[in-house]
């Protein structure tokens, strides 16, 4: 029985104010918002009021925002729909070797299509250099720049708005040569929610958010299209969304996104305080207590919640079973890849041996931690590694 | 206030059981199912049940079902997923113009990137003749023929296992020769929970399918895929449903569309008994009541809960804003483009004239109406066309 939840990362506990508000929209106002008729209408007007909140949260407006099932999509969306919409002036896409597999998979089925796609490497914290955007930047070829906010593994947090600059005065020059531009996509499913996120002060023309990442539900999520920005619809078909994304509207899931985006541009700031505190305690506690141990990411240029380490000598899906087995839920990495028994790569990507990354261990803390759960995690946790390590051939008894 | 609910097609009432089941889903059991923990356990069970119960109601296979976020998902993933996976092999598609959009406009968009697509015929009921289907298909060229199992709009039930046997003959004369064969898909979001559906009876190799259509949330949907047919995934990411669907699964919808595929499953059939009486019952009132009304589709071979009827000389919205105001709920087509203010592309297509087909109604009945809702509209309604009328430049008094 889990005591502790210390797997945010993979899904946060919608708060109840969230799912009080949902559970209309799957009774009795169960209308379609394209219906006509009053019934549609009152779904209707509850997708707008929803609109209306997520775009507060990214101080956006609200036609600048069309909602998806998640971030997934958000990312197709952004970066296929882009490329394609755009092909004509050219075929190269910039982006990094750490964004989530919704990007660089994407990327590579773009490349079978025909695209080209530069996968800019990171320093051993994680972060892109944004000379490095720069210089991969090519006149006439290059269409679009997708670089996430936050990496979801390790937490490093990436100079956004600098590299916005960046390609603003990039496009400045071509302008002047042109007419024509570069865009800019940030994958922020990390950090909307979790941190302030201000599309302006980042000077992006696309962003990519998902409820389930801060007290939503799952299959909520929404992606910012700066206004002027010409993309095509990802998912064809009917005229929702303005004609840019298809589908009946998860009315249910948008109104619980919008609650949640509601509730944490007011929370946000006294809840991060206290669970930046508890990610510290946590760090300074494993360096403390368990040797050979390696916090992955920069020290403090992190999201407040990310605590990845790696433990040499053993697997980190071992700790995680034994940690389970102690009541404490946590991740080797990122949910969507957990099965792929693979190393991280956000990790092999920071310059983290293969080896070691395979000893890979992602806390992600929330609102609802506390002291007590840290302290339970620093007090289990040395045992366990002891216990794996007795047992691990690589690992040379002191 | 809307007192009598006869748009159906747009948004159904998701069953008192469906929400119970995944209201948990939003509290407690919140883990994501990819988490290795037990909190993600819970959640992953609840998917794999749900994964058995719409598999139940198709006849299909658990591992041939891979959920999406509705049947909007499900046309883009099948037609586009499979069009990039074979177009090795050719790049001919066939479809019909009655098709829903979210086919569509998938396949124009095929189209602009070098796909060749043929748009099948339909006659006066909105039949696809199976020998037109025949005669489309090009050795060596087509990959893809997707014809819907029911028209949302006019409610015909298109003849798929016939279509379905002659794909089959093709394809066992073309392996005869070549090995290579010729995939067939069909839009059955109208059917599945409405009819029955045995994906082994209609010969389909892939089917789409949507819960809102039956009873269950928005949101919430599958793409069935025949085991050994190779498709790549529409939605690129994470290795979730099998690396077929990436993205966090939509837990509490995928629940809501499982309960409600098993409660459909077992009352379905003492459903439509009564559904296709008060259908038969409105049709004959209205074409009695009303004259120059004529009924869209085939008289018998339609969904059960379907009345489309154009009433000349007037026009369908003005008769949805009346009879709203009456409280009755009713739309002029599909709601996916009930903004669009053009004549339907179905009724074109029936050979509708395109005049007459402006006031087109589309009544779409379920499990919930009663004889007193069809007697009120057939109360209510004349009055409004002769109201309607009357103001009717185009309209000669009589």
């Amino acid at each position: 029985m889990i005591k502790i939840y210390l797997d945010q990362a993979a899904a946060t506990l919608p708060l109840p104010e969230v799912v009080e508000e949902m559970i209309p929209y799957l009774r009795e106002k169960f209308g379609n918002p394209s219906s006509l008729h009053e019934v549609g209408q009152v779904a209707r007007k509850a997708v707008e009021e929803a609109r209306a909140r997520v775009a507060g949260l990214i101080k956006a407006d609200p036609e600048e925002i069309f909602f998806t099932s998640g971030g997934t999509e958000s990312n197709n969306f952004a970066l296929k729909s882009m490329a394609f919409a755009h092909q004509d002036k050219g075929k190269h896409i910039v982006t990094s070797v750490i964004e989530h597999h919704s990007i660089i998979h994407s990327a590579k089925a773009l490349e079978k299509l025909g695209f080209e796609v530069t996968y800019l490497p990171v320093d051993k914290f994680g972060f892109v250099d944004p000379r490095a955007v720069k210089g991969a930047l090519r006149e006439g070829e290059t269409i679009l720049v997708s670089i996430m906010h936050a990496n979801n593994e390790v937490g490093t947090i990436e100079p956004i708005a600098e590299i916005g600059r960046v390609i603003k005065e990039y496009n400045e020059n071509l302008a002047s040569k042109s007419g024509r531009r570069i865009y800019f996509h940030t994958d922020a499913v990390s950090t909307v929610g979790t941190i302030p996120v201000d599309v302006k002060e980042l000077g992006v023309d696309l962003l990519s958010l998902a409820a389930c990442q801060f007290y939503g539900p799952k299959g909520a999520g929404a992606l910012f299209v700066k206004k002027g920005v010409r993309i095509i619809p990802f998912l064809h078909g009917g005229i929702q969304e303005g004609g840019r994304r298809a589908g009946t509207e998860n009315v249910a899931g948008i109104v619980g996104l919008g609650k949640a985006a509601e509730i944490v541009s007011r929370e946000m700031g006294s809840w991060n305080e206290r669970i930046t505190g508890l990610r510290d305690r946590l760090i300074n506690g494993l360096q403390e207590k368990i040797d050979h141990l390696y916090l992955n990411g920069h020290p403090t240029k992190r999201l407040p919640g990310n605590v990845n380490v790696c433990v040499e000598f053993i697997e980190g899906e071992s700790m995680l079973l034994y940690l389970g087995m102690e009541g404490i839920a946590v991740a080797s990495g990122s949910s969507c890849t957990s099965h792929a028994l693979k190393a991280s790569h956000v990790l092999v990507a920071l310059g983290v041996d293969p080896a070691l990354a395979q000893g890979s261990l992602l806390f992600s803390l929330g609102k609802d931690n506390s002291e007590e759960d840290i302290d339970c995690v620093l007090e289990e946790m040395p045992p366990i590694v002891n216990r794996l390590r007795q047992m691990s051939p690589l690992y040379k008894k002191p």
